[in-house]
């Protein structure tokens, strides 16, 4: 029915990722559809369902990381499309016409959600919602920074407003101060350029969600870090980044990698975004 | 009475830090003293007790860090030499022949601990013991890295098996193998530039503390990480280092900086050394 597209689409179709593309390749992994066949031990969802599919397809349901719904961290987990299913045929993306899934790997559509408004909270959404959803409830006020506003940057600027958080968008140019300020409201601005701005805001945040797939210092922004304070890396740059120990040791600073979500977590965003969307 | 040496103290001796050496000065972190006098308000000493003064004797004592006990971080915090405390006087270390101390920068000696056993522990033992913490009564069998063997990495070996761990000591080197195996009774050595040992041992460890103060390759030992698993850098290299994001990303990896430890912490590897030792 609808399908997201993203960068990662871009480049695979391209053929300009780690993964080689392996032609014919259908991108697409965000996407939603209608159950029109069930087999015969699929108890989660009825014919006629709306449903959505995310990034990866499989695991092997059997590892801690599977019993403790991290299964996006299995390491035999497939991906939607470019990959390889446990019975040798290729995985093929959302933009097929149709696509046959375990259960395990679908979730329910709210109905109080428009399809393709859900489309892209399969990966960008859920991608900014597992790392965020531990400053949920705190009780106090938090104060986030975001570095980068694609995708998974506007959708996180979204999602920590919600939760109610202090967002600031860092960024190193003011083209995309309008669009933070005005079109996501989020509550301030800064321009990683300026030195003095930069100084003003240092041990301010309590964490910040960083999407740039590219390099960038991060040492620069690992210094705007409470002490305590997390930077959550889901952009992944290609080249190595570079880190100061002096300035995690000192801060207690802490650098997390998060992918995606996990299948609950897909749901959970979906759920939050239909409830206060 | 007794006062420990190590690295650091060399390096600041000869003025080799970034905060500049300022002369005269006396050296000493570790250090252990019996009291001789005290102050009108001092409720938690007696005259003739030992005690012990680790890395810091000052901080503000009304931030946020410093009521949660994590004063260490706070950022008005008086390291204890070649530093100014709060009247303008410059701090001077253990290599005195006497010291004044607030309170609640000293911790008591414990009666089973010989005071030359206690000093190390007051600033390379709780380097280690903080961030190991968190491991400590897990229920489960976890699997630790240690990386570099100077104090805080042998004491970090110790107290990793006192906790019950399984410790594999990683080095560039064969130099340290019989030290790790045979003198701390470490379980496993790894040879780092041993590409098939290294491949071999490819996310199999909870943790890994890493002490190196020089650079290194992180992303090397980032891939010896399980999911979720955490590089604890305890070891201030000056030049940046560098990480892989896709490696951190896919694996829910986690590195995080450590300063000593709390004043409660450091009572409590004291307490822990003189249960256990």
């Amino acid at each position: 029915m609808y399908c997201g597209i993203d960068h990662t689409d871009l480049h695979q179709i391209k053929g300009e990722l780690i993964s080689n593309t392996k032609y014919p390749m259908v991108p697409g992994h965000e996407v939603v559809g209608e159950v029109v066949e069930l087999g015969s031990e699929v108890k989660k969802f009825l014919l006629g369902d709306i449903v959505g599919v995310g990034g990866i397809v499989g695991s092997c349901g059997e590892c801690n990381l599977c019993n403790s719904n991290l299964e996006q961290y299995c390491n035999q987990s497939v991906v939607t499309y470019n990959d390889v299913y446990y019975d040798g045929t290729p995985t093929q993306g959302g933009f097929s016409s149709a696509m046959v899934i375990h259960q395990r790997f679908a979730v329910k559509i709210p109905e109080k959600l428009a399809p393709e408004q859900a489309a892209p909270l399969l990966c960008a959404g859920v991608t900014a919602y597992s790392p965020l959803k531990q400053f949920m409830n705190s009780g106090k006020l938090v104060k986030r920074g975001i570095l980068g506003l694609g995708g998974v940057g506007h959708l996180g600027v979204i999602i920590a407003k919600t939760m109610g958080h202090h967002v600031t968008v860092i960024s190193s140019s003011n083209k995309r101060k309008e669009e933070a300020m005005d079109h996501l409201h989020a509550d301030a601005f800064l321009l990683s350029t300026n030195e003095a701005e930069m100084k003003k805001a240092a041990n301010s945040l309590d964490y910040i969600l960083d999407t740039v797939p590219a390099f960038h210092p991060l040492q620069l922004y690992t210094s705007l870090l409470k002490a305590e304070g997390k930077l959550l890396i889901v952009g992944a740059a290609p080249e190595p980044l570079q880190i100061l120990a002096g300035d995690m040791i000192r801060g207690k600073k802490t650098i997390t990698g998060s992918f995606i979500g996990s299948m609950t977590e897909t749901q959970e965003i979906l759920d939050f975004w239909a409830e206060k969307g």
